[in-house]
């Protein structure tokens, strides 16, 4: 049996061209198109990330806006600055950087997002509507997932998709998308007993747990299709929750890296251009 | 084998005695307690549920106020209804009642409702703190499948459950509010390939399809624990989605009537104390 190796590369850039479209028509009729970034502090993963990002809204011609409050903001400060943003028509999307430092309320600044400028997810009301069936702006790695396994064209009516973690970022949004596409869904996770049984009955597995080659290749059935969501850092360099061992058992797989990782920044710069 | 039969009366019971005691304190200390009733138009199906929360209201202690508006009431008139009960302080919960006519924007209703008086899960920002892990204020009946559990003291931790049926109403946040409970959750829907296989694996079955007598022995794990969630009128009267024969391989199972509807309606009135 061929193994499908469902890159990461080809799906970000199809969306790249539509989003590209998108901010030159913006531009033609003389809107703005900016991604804000908010960041509390001096976290150094952030500003890891913020610059990935920065490359890429540069490169779709996106504009960017770096908001940094001082280590010691308060949480009324940095919802004061969320509400700036909300209110200027120039800024299409917001990404408040967390964890923020513990003396704010995370929760507090995230449903101060504007909901339509709300870029992962982080307000309230967007997941409800995720619960609600109208999941269009989920986070963005979840809906990495779905692009991907869309691309390459991978049935999902009826299958059996069983995600690994439940976290809020990505294994509970992963789960409602898979089941808006009349999957059936199965959540298993730390507590769960007897997992390698479950996953060994998946026609999808979604693997979202963070731990290195956590899925073996006894638990997974033949001809599954794989879609691995882990990034760990390991002594040998990056590598997913899925051992290369169990992807041979697969009929398709998303590698990591150049998988997932590569689709969820692009993701970030389809939110930007949502309302365009 | 003994068959616990899991009756909703004294889970309903237990929870009117805590309700009780804290619409009594807050009438001690000045402050009242009402539940507002929203109507549009003439549903009849409407008018029977409201007659019988009134009930429950008056032998509460709670006080009730029914607000209906005409047939042809629009979006925006209803939306201010809900605004005006919203900032009214006496008013401590508000229930739109659904389906609403045609021409009113169901979904702008539930999103204007005040979370904090938003009674049965409407705003998309209470479905959201649901699925971040903050289930407190989930519709009525999937808490009330809760209350069926942990009154009954099953355990939940680690154990399969699977939910039939993926509504907005109960399938969905019931799958939610059990893996926060540290379940493994598998939803199975119409679109479910071999769902008896399923079903059987479940250590906890909880039936949402609305089907009478759906759930069929052959389904069912000697000693799983059953939650009927189902009301379906028949010739032969109310029954639930689980056959009779089926709950007799159960361990434990709620009966229908006199199960999780019981319940369910009871958590309305717990709703309506949350923040006294």
């Amino acid at each position: 049996m061929e193994t499908l190796v469902m890159s990461g590369r080809p799906v970000a850039d199809a969306y790249k061209e539509q989003i590209k479209e998108k901010v030159e028509a913006a531009q033609q009729s003389g809107k703005k198109v900016t991604l804000a970034i908010l960041t509390v502090g001096q976290d150094p993963a952030s500003f890891v990330y913020r610059k990935r990002l920065l490359k890429i809204t540069e490169s779709l011609g996106i504009g960017s806006r770096c908001v940094e409050l001082p280590e010691t903001a308060t949480t009324e400060e940095t919802v004061a600055a969320i509400r700036k943003l909300n209110e200027d028509p120039d800024v299409t999307g917001i990404l408040p950087m967390m964890p923020m430092p513990k003396q704010v309320d995370g929760d507090a600044v995230g449903a101060a997002l504007a909901p339509e400028k709300d870029m992962d997810c982080l307000n309230p009301a967007n997941g409800g509507a995720l619960l609600m069936g109208k999941g269009r702006w989920a986070a963005c790695t979840p809906r990495a997932c779905m692009a991907m396994l869309k691309f390459y064209k991978i049935p999902l009516d009826g299958k059996h998709a069983v995600v690994l973690g439940r976290s809020n970022v990505v294994g509970k949004p992963v789960a409602l998308l898979l089941l808006q596409e009349n999957c059936t869904v199965t959540v298993c996770h730390s507590h769960t007993k007897n997992l390698p049984e479950l996953v060994r009955q998946a026609d999808i597995v979604v693997a979202a747990i963070g731990k290195a080659g956590f899925v073996t290749p006894d638990m997974v059935k033949p001809g599954a299709v794989i879609v691995d969501v882990g990034i760990n850092v390991t002594e040998t360099g990056i590598v997913g929750d899925v051992a290369p061992e169990a992807t041979e058992k697969a009929s398709a797989f998303t590698p990591v890296p150049g998988g997932v990782g590569v689709v969820s920044n692009v993701m970030m710069m389809d939110a930007v251009v949502r309302n365009v």
